[in-house]
């Protein structure tokens, strides 16, 4: 009855692309949210910017909004396309490229502000996360800086999200945590849309996100908002 | 009524002697504990060895006993020095100094092996340990080993130690979590001894260890043990 997307975020995210389409209402309020984000924090109000992760634009249209000259990167080449053509349809001038940020293809020094936005951490491991940040240490300009949004995990393991929770069309179940590999297993289930999939979430917490920023040479500041999202901005102080 | 004992590690240890003691029960328990669990993981079998954090010698004697030659070292002088006194009463050889495990005053790979022993790491933060950690790395020899075990405090947290515990004759309960500092803050009375304090315990799991273990270049093999004790055992490849 229900289909079975399978166990990674990589064949659930088709079936979810309304969420991440930013010409729909909840593109539209994502986009909103982030925009509000980065008004309320960043240390910064122009120049170059770079948006890793971009999925279909939101959070590169965002920081367009905003003031920046953008260039969003992602993995998915699909998701890059998506967000050519959208540009075009909306009339934005950013530049977006299919690129892994653990190699960033730019030259030392490019970029006055790199963001990760939408809670791009559980997709990726302490592994993944230190090298991503020593690459935008090298491409940021002095005084540049990093920004990141993303969820306590540790807080909401702690809290006990491991219930179900209801969150409509979706209910989601806690199955495991894996100390080990630093993941939380959840099963979601789309009621109105009839299918179910498992996800690995990396386990995140503001203190391993400080360190590893900190190691990388950033000073920073972290942003607690309610219960468990969090913003940390990272400065490449220009004595480096 | 009860005597309040403050809020850190350092005023209750004082209280809590016997359980650093090799020589009472508690002690000698401890002792074999430690020798069967560097039995059981110890990649290498003689040497020279370096405690840190030996407070009065339980771990330093376990090691003298599996036939290393060892330097325990430790913060608080007042224990190096009641370690000294046990090792001549009981006829060990182990030497004791007074040094800051964050600047080990010994050249490079001076020691076949570096433990750290009895869970030191509710001490340490992220900061203090990948000093240590570095410090570590130096003073080994190619194919030299670090040795810890410690507990896994996001297990922990996940599994529910929100609760009270009744551990005769403590009785303690959760306070609370900061997760921006990476600690649980923990509420202890002793019921016989009519004493009460609060501790601060950084938070640890095994991701995060070897994390900071691979960053500053060593091997990892993570063993679990039971529900929520671990050994985590780093190797210098002779390669480095």
């Amino acid at each position: 009855m229900f289909k079975n997307l399978g166990y990674t975020f990589e064949p659930t995210y088709k079936e979810k692309l309304w969420m991440y389409d930013p010409r729909t209402e909840v593109g539209k309020k994502r986009m909103k949210k982030q925009k509000e984000l980065l008004e309320r924090f960043l240390p910064i109000k122009s120049g170059k910017a770079l948006d890793i992760g971009c999925g279909m634009g939101i959070s590169t249209f965002a920081l367009e909004n905003l003031g920046f000259e953008v260039i969003g990167i992602d993995v998915q080449g699909e998701l890059v396309e998506k967000a050519r053509g959208i540009a075009k349809e909306l009339g934005f001038k950013a530049e977006f490229r299919v690129m892994d940020a653990k190699k960033l293809d730019f030259p030392d020094e490019s970029f006055d502000l790199v963001a990760l936005l939408g809670n791009p951490l559980p997709h990726l491991s302490v592994y993944d996360f230190d090298e991503i940040v020593q690459e935008v240490f090298r491409v940021l300009k002095p005084n540049g800086a990093i920004f990141v949004d993303y969820a306590d995990w540790v807080r909401l393991l702690h809290d006990g999200y491991k219930h179900v929770l209801v969150e409509d069309p979706f209910i989601s179940f806690h199955v495991s945590l894996n100390t080990m590999k630093g993941q939380v297993e959840r099963f979601f289930i789309n009621l109105e849309k009839g299918y179910f999939f498992r996800v690995k979430i990396n386990v995140w917490a503001p203190w391993i996100v400080e360190f590893i920023l900190r190691k990388a040479g950033f000073e920073v500041e972290t942003h607690y908002l309610g219960t468990f999202s969090v913003v940390g901005v990272g400065r490449k102080s220009s004595g480096v």
